[in-house]
């Protein structure tokens, strides 16, 4: 089998919807691979739906059912990237480039059943060899799958990045370039501090802890299965030949890096149930009907208990907090709590380098660099290479910028 | 198998891009599928894409390439279906009917590899037979086919039509329902004489001439597969109760009918070359090429011969005009022909109907009525059931209108 062929060099390339969001970017990307194809022996390339395409669908389904069922959204949605993966495919073949566009059904990419975030269970490439073998560039419809049942899946969010390191495992190949809107990974948001740094490489693990915290450039799961698989991921410009970001191993030179980045997130709400009564078992009956309802709770902090009763403060994706503001009261009431306040005005800030693994002084540097700019930290949440604080959201710029530069990320 | 039970009423509906043109339409759709759902055991419904999305997709394919290659193409336009699909099934959820969809490579609905003009060579009824037996509304994505080698095809002009047809047949369903945005057949165009009557029935011999003749309300290809299958059609609109028109074997009463309509189309264009020698074999030297770029050559004349040449004239596709003018000056000046006029401003009126067979006197009266009305026949062409004349566009609605009080086709 070619692929297993170690001196063929195979890569795999995703365009997201930016990328390919108008007929002249389309152009622009086949331009791109025209450019490329004779570097490498054999090219995929995993494409997105156009730009909002997604979102009109979506909006379409909205318009026709409150709830639409998430077995038809798939079918619709599945649509988009259909539509960029021939739309690709006919602008090479103008670039003098033999392609062809595959659906997932036709190769196929076999999921779970889950709709709306199926995971991948096997991709067969046999059909890809075969299309490298007649010197085809392989066009792949991102983010949609197929059940052994022959039903249309798509893959959750982040799904066509899932789709393109799926591929480069399953294909054995060299790496995976992704091609964004951005140029790769920053040290913090260039547009909240000018002196944000774009990393050379940066491991699994803080690009992982990156994802998770909000940093939009990969999804945790993409990330996930890429060190599973110990696919190498580049991250670049669609727009530009700047050099991008490297996504692997953790190798020695970054074992030397204190900390890759400072990261923020707005899209958490915080929620605090007052006077719980302090008896066994009666957080369960809060956080039970909010996972029952699928609202995933992040961080959670217990005060110290006075007079029997401790105060009980979590966060929770902003866009349910009504949803678990409903639940919360009723939990609150039927508990004997005292009462339930909410704060949609958060943001959590972190930290996140493989270095502090061995350097317990994040930590205190992280505390006083927010003290000093008069930051009062609400809650904290630590892992093993990130610390996470929540503070009042007017002040996420501030602190991601005194952070940066107390960690001396700049450039 | 449910289907063969013949006591069990399986019906077919098709809707048309119209009809499920936008959001409010579907959900309409929707409504009038869930009134009709109690009166029938089973109910396969067949839908095109919405309101203009083909053109859009197209729009879109033309602007990264002048030709795009049609296989692509076809998995570019098969979206389009997908997406009225889903939504029709998630709209008929919201209106409490169980139903799902399916696209044409999940049943699957094989056609040979004619990438853009597939014909279908066989449904596989299995998955509609155990969507009904689950009290599915069965929703089929129309105009797409997948060959036995899984490539997406689509089946060219009035394809979703055809699937239905098709999809009646193989369901031995008792008839097929096709909404669109006239109320049904009619003697001739409403929109050209208020005096035009809508037809109770017509026979598939008289419904393939109309379609072949540019009235748009069925695709002949469509009309050929009904007649193939016995297959009765209801036309009729998806706005409205109205009664159609419904689509059959020809029977007693449409016997007695001499005239079923009168019918014209602006699409042409006319090529005369003058002074062409008068030897065998010259004729094929002007058409072959013509054949060979794929223009289709509707009527030809060929005058009597004078000192030794002719003057032949027929008619093409006004869109091929400047195609064939190229092919045609070029062979004309190979065999030495005098020269080459042509005229866009033609149309081709005709009449229709199945009782013109027992009855010599329909040609005569035709031309009589157009010469009345000072109206010159440029060419003539007839079938044993059509009687077609082309004249200058000037006279269209005249002679249109002349011609439906000639056969006493009113109200």
């Amino acid at each position: 089998m070619a692929a297993q062929k170690r001196n063929m060099k195979i890569i795999v390339q995703k365009y997201g919807g930016t990328s390919v969001g108008t007929a002249e970017r389309i152009k622009n990307v086949a331009q791109r691979i025209a450019l490329r194809r004779n570097d490498v022996d054999a090219l995929a390339v995993v494409v997105s739906a156009m730009g909002n395409e997604t979102d009109r669908l979506l909006s379409l389904a909205r318009n026709v059912a409150d709830f639409p069922s998430l077995r038809e959204q798939d079918v619709l949605l599945a649509s988009g990237e259909q539509v960029s993966a021939a739309l690709l495919a006919i602008s090479l073949a103008e670039h003098g480039i033999k392609a062809r566009s595959f659906l997932s059904f036709q190769l196929p990419i076999i999921t779970d059943k889950k709709h709306a975030g199926a995971q991948i269970k096997e991709i067969n490439i046999s059909k890809l060899l075969q299309s490298f073998q007649e010197g085809e560039v392989a066009v792949v419809a991102g983010f949609q799958g197929i059940t052994p049942g022959c039903e249309i899946t798509t893959l959750g969010r982040g799904g066509s990045d899932t789709t393109a390191v799926g591929l480069a495992a399953a294909l054995n190949a060299n790496y995976c370039e992704i091609y964004t809107d951005v140029e790769g990974v920053y040290t913090c948001d260039p547009k909240v501090y000018v002196a944000a740094r774009k990393l050379k490489r940066i491991s699994y693990e803080s690009m992982m802890e990156l994802a998770g915290l909000g940093a939009k450039v990969l999804h945790h799961r993409c990330v996930d299965l890429a060190r599973k698989y110990n696919v190498k991921i580049l991250i670049c410009s669609s727009f530009n030949n700047a050099e991008g970001t490297w996504v692997c191993e953790e190798d020695e030179k970054m074992e030397g890096t204190l900390i890759s980045g400072v990261t923020y997130s707005r899209g958490e709400a915080k929620i605090s149930v007052l006077g719980v009564p302090d008896k066994p078992g009666i957080a369960s009956l809060i956080f039970i009907p909010l996972a029952e309802m699928g609202i995933n709770v992040d961080m959670i902090i217990q005060n110290i208990s006075r007079q029997n009763t401790a105060d009980l403060t979590f966060t929770i994706p902003a866009e349910e907090l009504e949803k678990a503001l409903y639940l919360v009261t009723k939990a609150a009431h039927e508990i004997g709590a005292e009462g339930v306040h909410h704060d949609r005005h958060i943001a959590k800030i972190s930290v996140v380098g493989g270095g502090m693994r061995s350097n317990p002084g994040v930590a205190a540097r992280m505390f006083q660099t927010l003290a000093r700019e008069g930051i009062n930290i609400m809650m904290i949440s630590t892992s093993e290479i990130k610390i996470s604080c929540v503070i009042d959201a007017r002040y996420t710029e501030l602190a991601v910028r005194a952070l940066h530069d107390a960690f001396n990320l700049g450039v």
